[in-house]
């Protein structure tokens, strides 16, 4: 295996392969928490055809290729294989093209999604993808785990952004898809299969994504609600005033929220606690209609009792302060020590009895343990975060996993709304998927990757077949 | 052959299938205007499982399969072999369920698109599908084909609506996928694949679809610009002030609306002739910053120069009146008789260039000819229809075909932007889809329906591998 690492730095040069021993410890996994793993070699190759020559090499060989982009995925999908190599997109990080006239970007796998979007907001136009990993994760990854965010209320899943594709199959082959047109009926739309498809199938180098009009108008309310029926009676109140101004309507409930703002020093923007608290979000292109649609959107919701209290922001430090409870997550080490995190999907009709059934079931596992619940509702993606403080950072990870998702698979929901698989979700794919789904999926691997070698052991691969 | 029909009634009964001999002709043929074909039997399944039984009996006597919904394609997608059985998806038009809170439609593939839409529209939300066969065609069609339509650039093509599907596979296996959360990143996405595969992988019996909020406000705007660059820019102007409000962005060169403006009788909305027409539509919730906003629009259009002239709609009847000559082409037989239709997509920037090019290539083949064109260009799309008058009900389809599309290759256009390939179109499916796509489209098929029953020579199958 060093040989092969010595073959394909004899074949593509020092600049692009770098062998065991001189890569670089950022390489050696991703922001999941997973040991450290040094890969056989690293490759970095500067153009889709050096995807192609590295894929093609391994391929004849049966080598396994672990892709990687801003290696900020939370689910072990960029996790290295120490007998197989890792080939970073990070070099293919061009901006090709801005199209304002049909609303379009084109760029490589590897650029950064932040530069992404300021390239479109520089052109007057917007991105609609956005994460909070923005100033790290690259577009490829962005692409291969089908990613999610804040937005996704109002602009879809990283998929729904996706014009064309540039993929490179296993053997090498290249597959040109780069379309830019909104319509293309000529035949599968084969770009989907690789959407989500976390490095398993193939690896995408290019992409056209579609951009959106740049709302100049922004407004922003936090509200409390006495119980979750109520915020799913507002959700449905705020889309039906808001339309597609409705642009986030995040959900924290107090085992979330009224922790995080005392244990972070936050505080609330209310006064008094409550039982679900709601930061709902409007953009608009008439910055007077904004503001009164959503302040009218909350007398009529305060009125029928829908909501108990809340605040709009007045300026764009108060809208920080709004959501600075909601964004407090990279406190969770500071204040809760090791946590066990979930992001989990919830059909809405059981939103309700999710957070009560799981907190609850915790609760009686654990009786000392935190589980901290929000999540983007509207979306039907409710996130966990458990923490059993005598556990220290030995936490519970497998009881607590089997326990959360047996209560997700009982109520027909994803054991991943957003964060995907990868390595560590791999036991419970079936709590979500069927044996009928799950084998179709082992059948496109077989057709496109008949050996085997991209990111074995992730997503589905692999599964059930032991 | 004939064994089987009453191989199939005896397992089904006489209720479900229907010998050769006994067929309505409404079953021979769809729209396309093909040579009426009477299949072996026609089978008309009462539920997934009975398409199940029918599709596993097939499946072992290697019989064909051509699945039918309303049967209003253009492509022949629907029509039917004369050595294979037709199966309907009419019985199963059911609407399970509306849930309101999700905000989702639970649906057999039988629905007609109008039911659905009404009943969507009576809780008090939108399916934002609209076709003009609205009336006819039915949802299990409306997704296997990925239908477009006039609302695309707000609400996207049918895939966007899709978050569940239940299939049943060329050998009888149901794929429940019948999802109903916004999110759901477990694995790969298969739904995906069988959206608009034309029924080649796989027949689709039920969906779940996402509504979105129904927008109580509509203004809408007839205006002459000079020239398609002039249109190019008010679509700009057009998404960055109206963003998500505009619903409707529709272009007429004078080849379609002086023509057929004359040739009905419905006139002009303008006093005097321009190099392009356009409808622009916008929706919104707040009735005054709708019509306002379009108002504004135009004025500035206007003063910039973007257009020459315009009208707004005061009433729905004057709305009507502006969209007439839009929806006149069922006229067509009646004030053209034949023509060949296309349903093109070409990228924006080259929009200009090919309504020249293609009207005068067409010119210079056939001096009298007519060349119609008009499109949805928001969204890359162009409809052009072509007739020779001298030709009769002999028009040269196979010179036109290979001229036009011949050019939309030469652009990096698709030859269906929202029609599907079906049976006429196989032959230029290479023109917008390199060998390795679709050897790749071949692949998911054989992997699929190994066999190749289903729906055998339509859309990708079989084309490269004669």
């Amino acid at each position: 295996m060093t040989n092969f690492a010595t073959h394909l730095a004899s074949r593509l040069g020092a600049e692009v392969i770098t062998p065991r021993g001189a890569i670089p410890a950022r390489y050696h996994h991703d922001w999941t928490g997973l040991d450290p793993v040094e890969p056989l070699a690293l490759a970095r190759p500067r153009s889709t055809e050096e995807v192609a020559a590295i894929l093609s090499a391994c391929h004849a060989a049966g080598i396994a290729v672990v892709p990687q982009g801003g290696l900020t995925g939370i689910s072990g999908g960029a996790h290295p294989a120490a007998d197989g190599i890792v080939i970073s997109l990070e070099r293919l990080n061009q901006i090709d093209a801005i199209d304002t006239d049909a609303g379009t970007l084109t760029a490589g796998a590897g650029v950064v999604l932040e530069t992404a979007q300021q390239a479109a907001r520089d052109a007057g136009l917007l991105l609609g993808i956005d994460i909070g990993a923005r100033g790290s994760c690259q577009l490829g990854g962005v692409l291969a785990t089908n990613a999610g965010g804040n937005t996704v209320i109002r602009y879809g899943m990283a998929r729904d952004h996706v014009l064309g594709l540039e993929v490179v199959l296993a053997d090498g082959t290249i597959v040109e898809g780069m379309n830019t047109m909104l319509k293309n009926n000529a035949g599968l739309d084969l770009k989907q299969l690789f959407i989500g498809s976390e490095g398993t199938l193939g690896i995408i180098t290019r992409c056209v994504l579609r951009l959106h009009p740049l709302p100049p108008a922004k407004a922003t309310a936090f509200v409390g609600c006495a119980d979750t029926d109520k915020v799913i009676a507002l959700l449905r109140a705020s889309r039906a005033a808001l339309g597609p101004m409705l642009s986030s309507f995040e959900v924290m409930w107090p085992s979330f929220f009224d922790f995080m703002s005392q244990a972070t020093g936050l505080g609330s923007p209310l006064a008094d606690p409550h039982g679900a608290y709601v930061i709902i979000e409007a953009t608009g292109f008439d910055a007077t209609a904004t503001r009164e649609t959503l302040e009218q959107l909350f007398e009529t919701a305060f009125e029928k009792g829908l909501v108990e209290d809340g605040v709009l922001a007045r300026s764009v430090k108060e809208e920080q302060a709004l959501w600075a409870v909601r964004e407090s997550p990279a406190e969770y080490e500071r204040v809760l020590g090791p946590v066990i995190p979930f992001d989990v999907g919830i059909p809405i009709r059981l939103m309700d009895h999710a957070v009560t059934t799981i907190g609850a079931a915790i609760k009686a596992a654990y009786p000392t343990a935190r589980a901290l619940c929000y999540g983007h509702i509207g979306d039907s993606n409710l996130h966990v975060v458990v923490n059993v403080p005598e556990a220290g950072r030995a936490q519970p990870t497998h009881e607590v996993k089997d326990l959360v998702y047996g209560l997700v698979r009982d109520m027909g929901g994803t054991v991943s709304a957003e964060h995907g698989i990868g390595t560590i979700k791999r036991a419970y794919l079936a709590h979500s998927r069927s044996a009928v789904e799950i084998g179709l999926m082992r059948g496109f691997k077989g057709l496109l990757d008949p050996k085997g070698i991209l990111n074995p052991g992730k997503s589905f691969d692999g599964v059930g077949a032991e």
